[in-house]
């Protein structure tokens, strides 16, 4: 990412991939150009995030991972929903309506849309089936996150525009649902991507709606409720926009 | 707070004050009539939830504290915008839009409103006296939640509406808002309370744009990014609704 | 607990109790004399602490709390191990010695004591009913911690010290435990209290070797490592001791 | 690091050296051979730690980093001690006393040290000095930690030796002190390293009795309250012992 930077910028970075539960990081490189102070903190969602100012002239991130990850994404068929009272204490903010996903308005349309279906996994699938043959996945249509009203009144959009849809649907059926930004292997066109989980059967499962099957290769940079908590990278000040970005994700031969 | 109950309805409340910086518990009471296990856990903002599950039936939740506070509100001209770097990381998640609180669209807006105003306390306190003399607060005009742009739109609202566009209008500017909900002594008519705090000059002052002057006797329950933080309960299930809420808040002489 | 304060003493408290998985505050009253400013936050175990600063004359805390607590603690008898790999994140840390707990040296003697035992809750019965068997408990012989391998040598102690050695003798076994300081119903003589948990079949038990059967009653008033963490005063510069202290625990009849 | 394991042992690991306000990583390589699923975590001290059950065979660990960090460490002559009242929340863990650092037994030795020095960073400076001339740096003097007080009698030991007997006199004077593991850039003879951090003057200042002067190149792996909590790998069941542990730390040319 390369940035041509006017006047002293702050930016808050969230660009280095964690090991977790779902992905070991065996090599990471992050460099700055030109060299600058940058201090790193854990969010309250648990992601790595960088504060630093950029001066004014050419600035460039420039990161590359190496990352072991599943060929296939796990599927749950059957995986019961998780009561209210059984939820990790943790999981329950992503109960509740944010910025991008009013799941408070979509109570009688996920109702619809899972009608018939098991309480749990499959109806988080019925919705992302629903997702996928009802809401046109066009890259490049939308630079700005929109929130999951606007989502379902156009009927097309980016990849985070139908992860929020998703997310505020299952929210209103009291699945917790949280937005992951990342990259995926063999995404085209390439670039940065969204998608989002659903906690069922006492864990985090992934949905992706912009995606057929099952195949893998996710990368997560960050989790959080919607687009506005894991902005890969938040600018504050006069707006500036990278003026180039590239990205690319390869299969490393073992 | 009084409920009838049809079926096991999960909550989680939001109703016991935590002592801290601005006020000290002495005594506190907190009863559920029948009985009914409860577990009370600190959730990501530090505030104090309790977790149960109420049975068929009528079901109470009877609170009452005696909390030492201050008799005015500290007021912090001149105080000085506190830079983006200069943060505490904990403080950066009150920078982001959300769900009831789209920042995003305000920054126009808010540079209006405090034109010739020095950066910091006096921003803050300029778009106090904005929404004072343009949002008329209306008490019982709304009980659902709605959003800042909303708010804007209608130019009146109940007193979480009007802190809803200040921390709107606040973080447009870069400046860290929160909402808190509680009790207010002397508050007409006699309700639940919601008002906001900003960060300026590296601690958090309170705003409450439904009063004038800077009188006390503010007690906190919770703190949030916007109202779908705090509610003071969140019901899972069929909706329930209150069939009695009693609230009243004394002076306690020396 | 009342105090003659010299000279101007900070002091960290941990003194109130919090509800939770196993005990429930219905009432509760903390009061210093006179007003001083105090502040309470949540340190690394959960425990809810107070700072203050006791200015110079007669200082003094008064608390009281109704809690709502078992009438018999748990058993669990042939409550499985759990595998390191299996345990919480969190509960790691209590794996490790600690000041008073020097489970590095205890191996042989733990596997000694429990010989013969089904792996988990059962061990932890054999060693509380060892420490019964071998070491005497005698309130009041002894007013600083001492630590496991001191109270092994001497063969008696107060509640702390045998909850050291009950803590250090299952730490060596990879058994997570932790002390635990409260109150207890009916302790002869009464006075604050100290016990230790377990981590065994997915959750913590209690156990106490200063008492028999398994009667409920306990209240508690925080977690930690050993009594390092969970003194219920810190008092930093020139020793200060409490020129008063008064206890009772008494039931509240239904 | 290379093992050969007998049976399927779990292992904690804390080899990877997170970006903060002391260092940057900008590459950072972690492999484990065979390929084993491992599990990330964050420990409450903001260490990252990796969990794994090691298969029986060969086993072996490879990481590398290029860090950028300070030429010097910072030296704070004059900086002020930090009154109790004002430390923050959570610094005030590192000033109890922990499993190697009993400082609860050297308030008159580290006053003796201290005399006629200001208070702050020119105690700590004293002691270190102190540390320098009267207890003799001997690499690989000792395997198991010991005490601040074992190292006291016996006046050798190793780097940790050094760091606990330091942080257990600047905790007895009420400076807040903790452990630092990492590696260090020309030491002699090349190894794992340990040094202590005191709070001072409102931050961590870096300390090290086994060097001269304030050279820099220090990178750090984890904090902690000493050796118990920064264990690079603790290790479960049947002890296991590396065949092969290889370190280096270079200078890369800008």
């Amino acid at each position: 990412m390369k940035f041509e930077i006017a006047s002293p910028t702050p930016f808050i970075l969230m660009l280095r991939p964690r090991s977790g539960a779902q992905q070991w990081v065996e090599r990471d490189e992050f460099k700055i150009t030109p060299t600058t102070p940058i201090f790193e903190f854990t969010d309250s969602y648990g992601n790595l995030c960088q504060r630093l100012i950029a001066q004014p002239g050419l600035f460039s991130i420039d990161t590359s991972s190496e990352v072991i990850t599943a060929d296939y994404i796990d599927s749950g068929f059957d995986a019961p929903f998780v009561e209210i009272q059984n939820l990790p204490d943790s999981v329950l903010s992503y109960l509740l309506p944010s910025r991008y996903c009013e799941s408070d308005f979509f109570n009688e349309m996920s109702v619809k849309i899972t009608q018939g279906h098991l309480l749990g996994y499959n109806q988080v699938s019925a919705i992302t089936n629903w997702l996928r043959e009802n809401i046109s996945y066009v890259p490049g249509s939308n630079y700005q996150p929109i929130s999951a009203i606007q989502v379902n009144e156009r009927q097309f959009g980016v990849c985070t525009d139908l992860a929020h849809l998703g997310i505020a649907l299952c929210r209103s059926l009291s699945i917790p649902a949280r937005i992951v930004v990342g990259y995926l292997y063999n995404l085209e066109p390439m670039d940065m991507h969204a998608w989002f989980e659903a906690y069922i059967g006492n864990r985090w499962y992934t949905f992706d709606a912009t995606q057929h099957g099952t195949p893998g290769g996710y990368v997560v940079l960050g989790f959080g409720r919607d687009a506005a908590d894991v902005a890969i990278f938040n600018q504050f000040g006069p707006a500036v926009y990278p003026i180039e970005q590239l990205i690319s994700v390869d299969q490393i031969e073992e």
